[in-house]
């Protein structure tokens, strides 16, 4: 019998850890004996349509090769954000991916992304079968925002912590060196939710910042962030605020599409400022201090120098599975980890059907935020410490080297 | 005889590096054994007129607390740019600080600082000898700006340096995901010279980007800089261009002062956005295509997690010597490094009177910028790489250490 070939894509929002699931599947496919080459579709579905495919197994026959593209952050074989639409609105595009994995022999696709990326697995699957046709179709999630349903928490969303907290840490040794009020807003990606934001609040282990926190969860009110800030200022020189870029007001408006905060350019296309220019301009019309606001920007999704360990095992487990999972003739589903105990950090790994997870989103709940809306809990900071990892490749503790042993 | 007591103090803006010439300062003296204690001042020079002083000696006992305080960025002791007059227009200033060196038995100051510090140094030296004071006045140098006269490189930029050759590298990874033309715009700082964006070409030893540079030191021309990118654009999907915050067009005017970059508050402040945000308008305006600006803000000054291990060890060496010299009866002088060679890097250390560097901008040489002034020379490469160091405390070639012998 005649091997079968895998086509492996990324989808979505790059990570610095997406790449690792990506060096799982193509490294379990590689030692399963069963298949013979293993295909990367560039951008996505996007290059299923359009055959922008490589050979992506060829050059992970070399070991360092495979660990560098461990390490290297955001989507190796580039990424999309196409969404498939349903069979009937768009019979085509069904037609011309199955066409083109038969062109290529496919008899594994591996689909590595977020909830829309969750949901072209469900619909190709579903197609799949439903027309007879044997490619087995799984999914392998990622994403930094930590919104995808099913799982302890999303691959990627510890190295992006892991930067987030960092950062912090290094803000605060540097917002306040001055004797003068200061407020630095800090604001972190998370259009609808807030679990990014949350991370910076384990910078609090080793210094005093942020002083708050404000989330998209929690409607935003212009007044009592003016008096949260007078608070604080109040009682130290120098605040640091730390804001998902999605936060919005009661009536649902985002911050950030202030009117004030918005240019059309010549093309009709929207520019929007980040949220904390609209906030550091509530500030400066309300409180006589210096103001500096930071956008951590693409930096944190991308930043592999301060990958989280734990993150980068987790994502490249995740993509093995999927692998793994569609050889042994499961199609349609996705693998996820959860988490069995904090402390020791311990997870294990099962896989639910991908149309589960599809489309969903969620949210930090209610009970990790503060009465206050305006910080999270104890119970928040214990979920995502394990999260942070350390060096990848070792473990300190207490200075020196944590082997391990049985 | 009794002995004298050292004050140390810190000043202008935050580095990576400065905490460590902080440690040399003390450790130097700890180990002389000609000094009794060893003061701070917080904020500078402020501290000093305020009797904002701490004993910076005791904790340093600890020889684990000094490695983290090498380690620690931003100003240990807090900063100022608080620039002391001439002695005639404020004659009251002088006698109060060297009143507080008597109350306090000083017979030693360190202050660690850039051009406006040098200046202070210069003249409170000048002050104790016009009056007959014994008291030893040297500086140490810093500045991740890179433009102090009198030296090879300023202690503290080779680490801003890094950062930044980083993060290049990392946005390279994540600005080509797409399959849709992108110009990512990034402004490091450098409000006058370019010797902090120009770092940004290192990363083209791993990637394309950045595609484009731009620095304070060539006249910004718009018509120029879209046929650039135009120029760019036509060759590669992504385009990535580093920007320094200081660019300014042919009449002086910065870029970021631009009407419509500028708000004003309730308090008549000032407040701008980054030249990135005009950049972004004057692309936005003319290529339609996908536009993101990144500003690396306060972070590439006080990313301590990415530190060059070649700055913290000469920044530390530098404050020993400032310290050292003072102790042998030097005042008024600042200690320097100089490059001996590049392959392999080689230095040498000596001082210079600080009047010397005092009040003076060193700016990146016309020949090591290309001559359509929109990226750097392979000299500037050569010149900053060995700069940027590797990890603290290990040096890893070829995947095994590489122990030192002799």
């Amino acid at each position: 019998m005649n091997k079968k070939n895998v086509l492996v894509a990324q989808s979505g929002g790059p990570s610095s850890a997406i790449n690792a699931t990506l060096a799982g599947v193509i490294e379990q496919a590689l030692i399963s004996g069963k298949v013979d080459k293993v295909y990367g579709a560039r951008h996505g579905i996007k290059g299923v349509l359009n055959d922008w495919i490589i050979d992506a197994g060829a050059p992970m026959r070399s070991p360092r090769a495979l660990l560098s593209l461990i390490h290297t952050p955001a989507s190796a074989l580039g990424t999309c954000r196409h969404k498939l639409k349903n069979e009937d609105a768009d019979p085509d595009s069904y037609k011309a991916i199955f066409e083109r994995f038969a062109q290529y022999n496919i008899g594994y696709f591996i689909y590595i992304g977020g909830n829309d990326s969750a949901d072209t697995t469900n619909k190709l699957s579903k197609y799949a079968a439903a027309n007879g046709i044997d490619v087995k179709i799984m999914g392998a999630p990622k994403t930094i925002d930590n919104d995808l349903y099913g799982m302890d928490h999303s691959p990627g969303y510890g190295s992006a912590a892991k930067y987030i907290a960092t950062t912090f840490s290094e803000i605060w040794c540097d917002a306040r060196v001055y004797d003068i009020p200061t407020v630095t807003i800090v604001e972190t990606m998370g259009r609808h939710v807030g679990w990014l934001c949350a991370a910076s609040a384990v910078a609090r282990k080793t210094g005093d910042a942020p002083h708050l926190i404000y989330l998209p969860e929690i409607p935003f009110d212009d007044n009592k962030f003016l008096e949260d800030v007078k608070e604080q200022l109040a009682r130290h020189p120098a605040v640091v605020v730390a804001i998902s870029e999605g936060i919005k007001r009661a009536d649902g408006g985002y911050v950030c599409e202030d009117e004030s905060n918005v240019k059309v350019d010549a093309f009709g296309h929207k520019h929007m400022g980040g949220a904390c220019r609209v906030l550091e301009s509530i500030i400066a019309n309300n409180i006589d201090c210096k103001i500096r606001s930071i956008e951590l920007s693409l930096l944190q999704r991308c930043a592999g120098h301060l990958a989280s360990s734990v993150d980068l095992a987790e994502s490249k487990a995740l993509g093995a599975m999927a692998m793994s999972k569609a050889l042994a003739g499961v199609t349609g589903e996705i693998p996820v980890l959860n988490r069995v105990s904090d402390d020791p950090y311990l997870v294990e790994y099962s896989t639910v059907p991908a149309n589960t997870i599809a489309n969903m989103e969620k949210a930090v709940p209610r009970e990790w935020i503060n009465e206050r809306g305006n910080f999270v809990t104890e119970d928040f900071i214990r979920y995502v410490t394990p999260l942070l990892g350390g060096p990848f490749g070792s473990d300190i503790s207490n200075g020196y080297p944590a082997h391990f042993s049985f």
